[in-house]
């Protein structure tokens, strides 16, 4: 099966699960409004990309994994779009959670997607316990406090900012959370491939610095020039486009060379190096380096 | 250990483990401030007496039990009083977590609480990973989409709200989590214990009522007369005062004869008894059923 459909497929089954008999209506028309259509889905594709790379011998777990990092994703976009942080009316093309159901319920809704990535993933313990804990510990890690996303929207409301850590912990924990979970799903040293997932978050939180400067709202799906406006750090501003660029390309070719031996290494060296050009923003193959 | 100190050990070690080294200062301090210091730790005290009825061989276990389910309970209260919900001023009788750190942390404590509670849960992987699994659909199962309290606060969003849907995820089902994680933590069947998490649950919803009805601010710790000014359902309101009471202590009764044998069935059936009265407001004494 593609990677795509798979994706879609358990976390339609996932959401269906969470909508099931007796849930209020209106909270179970936001859990599919907050995950449905498809956005990229970058994070379980990086998953299981990684989970096929090492054999993919269990695939209720990596699936398992894949839903529970993409619920996750979906609950931070639900709740950084609300008025409190950026207000944001507009994501992936359509009104933000807050403004067509509310902001209760999008709280609410980003609630449940946190909770029901752990129930996803608790639900491996009738087949293989230990890895089902495996996996738990890496999404906790790379959701809660200290360093996971959630601490990295935090750095936000801090006056002093150490940039490495509020990147590091805002996009980069859950790229390590993909390329840690899939290969843990799969039965494999999660620490090896931790560097993959730390190059390829810096290399988008870089492609979307690029996009905030280069692009027009239609094809980012929400507004641009947020960066500038809310005085948040942006490569693009400090290197400049060239050099943001140039520095992109050296995470990504990093990011590749980072990956450990495994039966489809091949294989996966060049997914990553095609598909991280799916992220680039399209105007950057017009920027000179 | 008495319990009350058993809980507040167990809660800084967690708590102090979200706050570890490279932590936003600010999340920090929010976490340490909606946890600390203690409320009544009712859900983590039945836990912990349902897990010592039951002989409690695994102490870690049901620490951990205790733990998760007064920081969902902590995250549901942060949540509950932002301004887009309740919009409650006073918790606890102190600054509810978004007047003192402002909204975007509020809304992040309560994210990272939720995580963290899982990540605790986790962490009993190493010594009994199959234990764990149980404990984390059980949590998961009281706070998510469709039967949680995420679901129970969902339904206050809903024109139509089925009453009982509605208490039973609101309040109930924390209090059957109580119950049924304190015995499966134990090593017992959890579905026997859950009848007692639901007649509580329930018991400690028409004390709220009447709370709510009855107290003054200060003993609250909260404003009253809350639920009329939100047209939400309230026992006494529909009952009466002496009616509420007769039922109460009817929910009393029949959540002490539900107690299932147990090595401590005859002292935790004295303990419920004695405490519940605890939760019942003051005034009650002086009414005439």
């Amino acid at each position: 099966m593609q990677i795509a459909a798979r994706i879609e497929g358990a976390l339609e089954r996932a959401v269906a699960q969470a909508q099931g008999p007796g849930a209020p209506p209106l909270l179970a028309s936001a859990l599919q409004y907050a995950v449905f259509p498809a956005g990229h889905r970058i994070r379980p594709q990086l998953c299981l990309a990684v989970a096929q790379a090492c054999g993919d011998p269990d695939p209720i777990a990596s699936d398992a994994a894949a839903v529970a990092i993409e619920l996750m994703h979906c609950a931070s976009l639900v709740h950084d779009d609300l008025p409190c942080f950026d207000n944001a009316d507009l994501r992936r093309g359509k009104a933000s959670v807050h403004v067509e159901f509310g902001e209760p319920l999008a709280v609410l809704t980003g609630d449940a997607l946190i909770v029901h990535a752990f129930a996803t993933l608790g639900a491996l313990a009738r087949q293989n316990p230990s890895r089902m804990a495996t996996l738990i510990g890496i999404i906790a890690e790379s959701v809660g406090a200290p360093h996971g996303i959630v601490a990295g929207q935090a750095w936000e409301c801090e006056v002093a900012v150490p940039l490495s850590d509020y990147q590091r912990a805002k996009t980069g924990a859950l790229f390590v959370a993909a390329t840690t979970a899939g290969a843990a799903a799969a039965g494999h040293d999660a620490a090896q491939w931790r560097t993959l997932g730390e190059k390829l978050g810096e290399a988008y939180q870089v492609a979307d610095d690029l996009r905030d400067v280069l692009c027009d709202a239609e094809e980012l799906g929400k507004p641009i020039g947020q960066d500038a406006m809310r005085l948040r750090p942006n490569a693009a501003a400090e290197l400049g486009v060239g050099g943001a660029k140039v520095h992109l390309e050296g995470l990504v070719r990093a990011a590749v060379a980072s990956i450990p031996e495994c039966p489809g290494a091949v294989e996966l060296r060049a997914l990553i190096q095609a598909q991280t050009t799916l992220f680039f923003p399209k105007q950057l193959a017009r920027v000179a380096a």
